[in-house]
């Protein structure tokens, strides 16, 4: 492991997540074609697939069987991207672009838009249990991951955060409010991404509860890492406005601590994650490697 | 049992689903306190708690433990609350009033509508799977409602109908289209409620057969009812302006096939609902009872 690649394990993953959704996604037809296009417009639009690849990467830490997990990996994207188009709603961050495209809502209209987001939170949970893909996950185990899933994506969880971070909007935010929205609203997901990984993975206790805890540390740092981008971004390498959270006056890390204080911040939590690997051995290869590219990526 | 009773049979159950409810549901506080808020505006508005309802009802006439299924039962009640909160949006149908009162995004404004929806949709399945209320239900047979439960809401089942009856608002719709509207949109979760009663209450195939079968005719008689409500009722009566979706141009039976012939397709529904339970002896009689209530209402 000594010479692992992150550029290429990374788009090996990615290769394997891109071809599952494509495969597994319904195809438009009939009189709900639209929704279906849509929800395949904004979930085939380049991610970058962190969190289908944080779960893979934890069950690889704790030696389990990767591919048979990609039914959940999968899951995680859907719900990625329902919160991507949700949040990009004219009546939340009113955005016109996601990664370079016009965001779902401009080109589908926000009915469809509102229904392609429901429908991709709704096929998460459908692609996580269908028995004809999961077979190979003890049924006790692919529940408790369910349940998982459903409260950090919900009101405990980054439907808790989004509202947050959607009624704080120019408001003055104290240090408290934002650690809640971040830890909510982003941090949550990315958490139980590595969690899941590592229970559908059979990790023993010891093994989970770092893996938790490395993904708690990951998720700020990733939020933190996002809020920086966004000061020092460059609008072409982003593909959105520099500064489009700032015009909104939204609450983030830099506008509270500055960006000196930010930047250590983010230092020490990668510092942090990687520390909770320390019981792994090689096969966490990909988890330390994630969590230094999280906080090193230009974009 | 010849001396059931439904009024006092549905007010028990109702009771039974809103306590329930009231306690699982989370409470309001921190900084997303409003989206809970707004969840709890919404679920506790007195609905007729039908989904919940059928879904006991289909594990009684099975002879399975409905109390245990309480959780699951819960579950389509968030599920279908999200579904008209949704709905009620600006962007979607825009209405001002359900059951009576504002909708809630006339209350907590457009995002906090959307997100609480996302919220009670998230929380239908937190609760069908949350260890703490579900150890009684095996993994197997949870994973399979789970799943049933996920496919009749998404895009192949309540998304996809609302979908092509947004899409077709304001133009000629064909009998196909509005089969297809009405199946998906309404029918699938009437349906599967009380298939995830039979298959939790432990039916045998036979029966689940018939269940599912009850369902479907039922789903489909429950919404060309609505339709017929929405010609011939009264606006006191039932909460909001009689016509609204025919002032939208929306797709119904009875603008399709007129009145009688609306009616005379209500009767057969319910003949055909009552016929799948030929099989099933007394412990039926709600789903019997049910299906002549909704065919028979006034509201």
């Amino acid at each position: 492991m000594k010479t692992f690649d992150l550029s290429t394990y990374l788009k090996k993953q990615q290769d394997l997540i891109n071809s599952a959704l494509d495969k597994w996604l319904p195809r438009p037809h009939g009189p709900s074609g639209p929704v279906v296009e849509a929800m395949r417009y904004s979930l085939m639009s380049g991610g970058k697939r962190i969190r289908p690849i944080l779960l893979m990467a934890g069950a690889k830490a704790a030696g389990g069987d990767q591919k048979a997990l990609l039914p959940a990996a999968c899951a995680l994207e859907c719900i990625h991207t329902y919160s991507l188009i949700h949040d990009d709603l004219p009546a939340m961050d009113n955005d016109d672009l996601r990664r370079g495209r016009p965001t779902c809502h401009k080109v589908y209209g926000e009915a469809v838009a509102i229904l392609a987001g429901d429908g991709l939170l709704t096929y998460a949970f459908e692609l996580i249990c269908n028995p004809e893909l999961t077979q190979n996950i003890s049924p006790p185990l692919l529940g408790e991951a369910i349940f998982l899933l459903a409260r950090a994506v919900g009101v405990s969880g980054m439907v808790g955060g989004q509202t947050a971070d959607i009624l704080m909007e120019g408001r003055p935010v104290d240090a408290e409010t934002l650690s809640f929205i971040h830890s909510h609203k982003t941090g949550a997901l990315i958490q139980t991404s590595v969690e899941i990984g590592g229970l559908l993975g059979k990790a023993n206790n010891e093994e989970l509860y770092h893996l938790k805890r490395y993904g708690e540390s990951l998720g700020l740092a990733f939020q933190i890492k996002d809020d920086l981008l966004d000061v020092e971004g460059d609008q072409e390498i982003l593909g959105k406005p520099v500064g489009s959270d700032d015009r909104n006056l939204k609450a983030t890390y830099p506008a509270l601590f500055g960006l000196k204080e930010t930047r250590k911040r983010a230092r020490e939590l990668l510092k942090q994650a990687l520390s909770e690997l320390e019981l792994f051995d090689d096969s966490a290869e990909p988890l330390r490697s994630i969590a230094r590219y999280i906080v090193e990526r230009d974009r």
